[in-house]
């Protein structure tokens, strides 16, 4: 039975990549070894796929009594509910370290860098594995997804590196070109269903006790959303109602502008201007400066909630 | 305020070896930071750093405040009681990984290998930086500590070819006669107090709600305890009866005839059998081929207990 290599809930570019390519190198290194996801391709996913030529990971929603790497996570919220069956032989993240435990010794490469693929190239370094073309262009994809193209506070001189690297091998050189059609993809709202947008990147949280679901639109222009605005408002509502959640909250992140407007549905909205020193008006607060949910809202929110 | 950097409760020769060579792999990567520990040094951690000469880490016991980075433990129950008030920027280990989480991301190297020092010499490598003669040699002597000469079963090809580099950067080259050398200074009993004895390298676990202690004596011949067992015995049943603990183990492990005979105190000593296939006699069971606590005796507790 093969080993199963995936990302968390709600698999964003960063978690599908990396199960890819993962999977890859574990392979190379003589590991009998699949990518795998949790949930089904988003459009940015698909987009990157298709241009790379390359197979998305099969779908999977049961891990019990599997052999398993965790890639871009390591939180039992955003995790397989049976991962307390399969046996993880393995943890790649780039995130905070979450709770998820193990019974047995198991590796980790888990670094301070804005993507997994960062660390996951590295790990080709180090084992001294080729990275193959169409695995590049991926990962590639990945860190300029994650990093809004180098804009992200969660950016570092690693990432960049890297990505000079990746570059080089796929022969993809306009990284500023290539990260814009990427998010242009990213940014269509068109035709979608208003939960599946609230959905496209969104992630749940334990925060002392306190369910709080955050969800994130990274857009070339807040303009987009102009037209839907309301109806995404209410739906986040819905959403908390449903979760019986303390708080859900919708980013809408202007990625050339570099800011973020939060939509707020919560039982105690005051936690916005505790965390963010902004007080919320008619349900919306505007965040100049705050582009990643992992290094500026979430880290602010425990503390308010701690 | 300096970066500490500093292994579990009771520290054997790699929780305090890893602290001295992480402190001095990150000094030369630029960062501010120095060595800890939390207790006192054990007699072979002593003979070690005195060979070498190098000096022993500060022992600091509270780390309120301070930026620091965790070696070899990533459970709370080994670490500093106040470390939910710490900054963790990293973690390299080599064990199961434990219930410790951070609010912020970092910088994991844990590697299912026989020893931390290992995991350390790789990164010295992968960062391209010389070690030191004496760091490497302390870094051998706990190799050859944790995976008990080569001989125990968490000991990697990793472990072996690490210190093969190491053994020839600190000049050093007949491995068994190093680690008989130390493994005798380890021995040692007498004159030492009994409960000390059973702290030598002690742990204690939660599992599924029991607490449970398990220490460890290695030995070169079991016949070195014959005159004080009964004093053991009577001590991990105090032991027991102070922690409130369902059950507290003392492995005495001959490392060379490759086997540990377990002296049992316990609320129900049924677990022994239930975990191992070995019924317990007069409270204590001897168990063929076992020497590690990590890979050979935790899992199955906790898998009975769970």
């Amino acid at each position: 039975m093969s080993t199963l290599v995936f990302g968390h809930k709600n698999p964003d570019t960063d978690s599908v990549c990396a199960a890819i390519a993962l999977a890859d190198l574990k392979k190379k290194l003589g590991e009998d070894i699949v990518p795998a996801m949790q949930g089904a391709l988003n459009p940015e996913s698909t987009f990157v796929l298709e241009k790379f030529g390359v197979a998305g990971p099969e779908l999977v929603t049961s891990y019990a009594g599997k052999d398993v790497y965790l890639v871009d996570h390591s939180d039992l919220a955003q995790s397989p509910d049976d991962l307390g069956e399969a046996n993880i032989l393995g943890i790649v993240d780039h995130h905070k370290l979450g709770d998820v435990t193990t019974g047995q010794p198991l590796e980790c490469w888990i670094w301070p860098v804005g993507c997994t693929c960062t660390v996951i190239a590295s790990m080709y370094n180090y084992f001294d594995v080729e990275i193959p073309k169409d695995i590049a262009g991926i990962m590639l994809c990945a860190i300029l997804s994650d990093t809004v193209i180098f804009k992200s506070a969660t950016c570092t001189d690693a990432d960049k590196k890297i990505c000079a690297q990746l570059s080089e091998i796929c022969g993809e050189s306009d990284l500023e070109a290539l990260g814009i059609e990427m998010f242009k993809v990213k940014s269509a709202v068109e035709g979608t269903p208003i939960r599946e947008l609230v959905f496209r990147d969104y992630k749940d949280f334990n925060m002392s006790g306190n369910g709080v679901g955050v969800g994130q639109l990274e857009l070339v222009d807040l303009s987009i959303v102009d037209g839907i605005k309301a109806d995404l408002e209410k739906d986040i509502q819905a959403l908390k109602d449903e979760k019986g959640h303390h708080s859900v909250f919708l980013m809408l992140t202007d990625i050339m502008k570099e800011g973020t407007e939060l939509l707020i549905a919560s039982d105690d909205a005051s936690v916005v201007e505790k965390a963010f020193g902004v007080a919320p008006a008619d349900g919306k607060a505007w965040l100049p400066g705050i582009m990643s949910r992992k290094k500026q809202i979430v880290p602010d929110l425990e503390k308010t909630f701690g």
